[in-house]
Formats: structure tokens, C-alpha cells, sequence
């Protein structure tokens, strides 16, 4: 797995509730404590963030901020996925499978 | 970089239209052609769809289903971060970065 | 309440499989057909649609598709409103409530 | 229009900055004055938030809190009308329209 994504996931790991992460001092902890509905509006709301970001920059901002924000979601995901004990890397495995069953077009088969 | 998030990069940059990606056989390649919104649409509606899958499992349902909906998410993603000529590895360098400075918990001093 | 709110609502309840809507022949009754999911996905990328006709507007386009994509927002959560059992009648209820209790002024106490 | 929908609208048109709506007494004022993106934010994660309630009410909880999950999202959305000049008499003409046109069945033939 990318070394980021290790790394990040020991980090969110650690800040679990059940692993001494202390919510006055830790975001991810802090949002743990809070449960899943905090999480889960979270990825709703830096989805919507990115489909912001890339309408700004498709009318003339730069393309950072869709970078930025995507980096957001992405972290928020990976927040998801440590609260049901899921990995970065069975993501990564899952689109690994995917591509390696068919390619990518294996999309094409699917729901639209 | 993870060897996937490079290999999947490098699939959908070939499915571009002007790279020869070709709607009538390719998923990604019809979602270009489609512009911005389609893929937009796209975010907004994986995003949903991991927040269902989410409450799911937490009722009961196993949670392949946040996998396999994160992959969907982190998939429609990158399709997006092609479209802006962005890569994965620059949002890994974005989180690493974030990690780096101050750790996770630099997350703690930003808007909630 | 508002005849159109209301006259909708008694045409999505009489396309409900138990009151015989016909999936064939509506929308309506080939979404509830489908299922919880098929609605809450709709919501999702309704929302979605919404946000980004609001970014085009700002950024130069016309502000109509703000005004459909809302109308197709409000159509789809009537749909699911009718899907528990629920009323547009009772969403203007609380939100008169709301209102009445002490103003609009009562959310600046709610959470952000 | 339904009362409430125009008193609300009424409301919430004189929080308008330009009106004298003052962001350190009113939610609505705060918004306003925060800008577009704070609104659309709002959108999405009212969305989101709707999904979440319709999923635990299936799973078991109530169904009031679709109830209430719903006038946010619409109240939220009545903010974003009024940041566009619109009014929910518009997003109910819209809707009468698709309705008298060809009834509600017109959305068959359209997008899912």
C-alpha cells in the first residue's frame, strides 16, 4: 500500500476512543466520540465540498482547491473505514480486483 | 505511490477522449465524454450511497458494503482528478503533508 | 397548506404499489418499487444538482436551474415523505412550529 | 402559496444583509452573510443528513426525524431561493407545471 495511506490509517487507528486518543486533543478522536452520524455527515458534506471546488475551478479558480478538497474526503473515508475496522488497503484491493478481473471496463457492465 | 492508485491513474488518463477513450466500450471513457456534471453527479451520488451502506452495516448488514462503496467514491474521484489533470499521488503528497506538519491533529485548529 | 403541495402529494400516494401505481407507466411508482434506496440515492444527487445549478448561476448562468433543480429536490423528498407515511402538510407544520416558537431566530441557538 | 411557506419566505427575505438581517441575532442573517458556499454546505449535509434519518428509521427509530430532517433541508433550501431572488411560490409553479402538463407521469419519460 502507498506509505501515506499506511501511515495515515496507524495514525486514525490511534486515535480511537479504545486506543487512548484523546478527544481535546485529537480531531479524528474528537469525531470518533461524536459517532457515526458525525462522520457520515462529514463525507456528505466534503462530497459537496468537492463538487464545489471542481465548479470553481472549471469557471476560472484554480484546480487546488479541488485537491484539497478531495484530500478532505479522502481522510474522512479513511475515518469511515477505521470505525468499521476496514483498511485503506482493502480499498485499495477491491479496485485492484476490479481492475484486474476485467480493467476498469468492468465498469461498463455495471449500474450507470 | 500504492502500485494500484498509479495503475488505476494511468487507466483512466487513457480513457480520455483525447487520449483515443472510447464511449461505446468504456465506462470511464463515457463519463468523460459526458463532461464535468455526470461526474459530479457521480460524487454526490457515491457519497449517498456510502452514508447508506454505512447505517447498514451499523444495523446489522455486513460492511463489505462501505467497501465496496468507498471504492466506488475513491474510483469517481480520481475519474474527477483526471479531469482537472490532478493525480492521486497529489492528493497523497496533500495528506502526507497535512500529516507531516503538525500531524493528524493539525485537523484540530481547521473549521469543523 | 398549498394546494399544489397538496395535490401532489394525493398523486404520489395514489402511485404507491398498494394503492396500484403502475411501475409501467410512473416514475413515481417505479422508484417506490424499487425501494428505500432508490429514493434516498435520488435525494443524494438531487441535492447534489442543486449545488452545482447554484455554482452556475453565480458564475454566470441562468438562476432557472436552481429554481428546477430545487423543484426536482422537493418532488423526490415528497416522494420519500410518502414512503413513511409522512405529509408535506407535516414538514410545514414544524416549520411553522419553529417559527412560532420564537422566530426563524430559534436556529441560532441549533447547531451549525 | 401554502401560508407558511410565504410567511417563511417573508422571514427569511428580510435577514437578508441588504435588508438588515443582523448575522450576530439570526442563523439566517449568519448564513447569508458567511456567503454561498456556507449555504450549499448546508445543502448537502441537510441531504445527507435525510438519508441518514430514513435510514434509522427503517432499521427501527421513528420516523420524526425524517420529519424533521426534511424542514431543514427545505428551510435550507428557502435560504438558497431568497440568496437568488427566487421564492417557493416559483419552485410550486414548477412543480403545478409538470403536474398540468401531463401529470406526474411526465417524469417517466424523463432522466432517472
Amino acid at each position: 500500500m502507498s506509505q501515506t495511506l499506511g501511515r495515515l490509517a496507524a495514525v486514525i487507528e490511534s486515535r480511537k476512543p479504545e486506543n487512548g486518543g484523546d478527544p481535546a486533543t485529537s480531531y479524528v478522536a474528537r469525531l470518533m466520540a461524536k459517532g457515526d452520524d458525525a462522520i457520515l455527515k462529514k463525507i456528505g458534506e466534503e462530497a459537496t465540498e468537492l463538487v464545489m471546488a471542481a465548479k470553481d475551478a472549471r469557471h476560472g479558480a484554480g484546480s487546488e482547491n479541488v485537491l484539497y478538497e478531495c484530500a478532505d474526503l479522502w481522510f474522512h473515508s479513511m475515518v469511515l473505514l477505521a470505525r468499521f475496522d476496514l483498511t485503506p488497503q482493502q480499498v485499495l484491493d477491491e479496485l485492484a480486483r476490479r481492475e484486474g478481473l476485467s480493467g476498469i471496463d468492468e465498469k461498463a457492465s455495471r449500474k450507470e
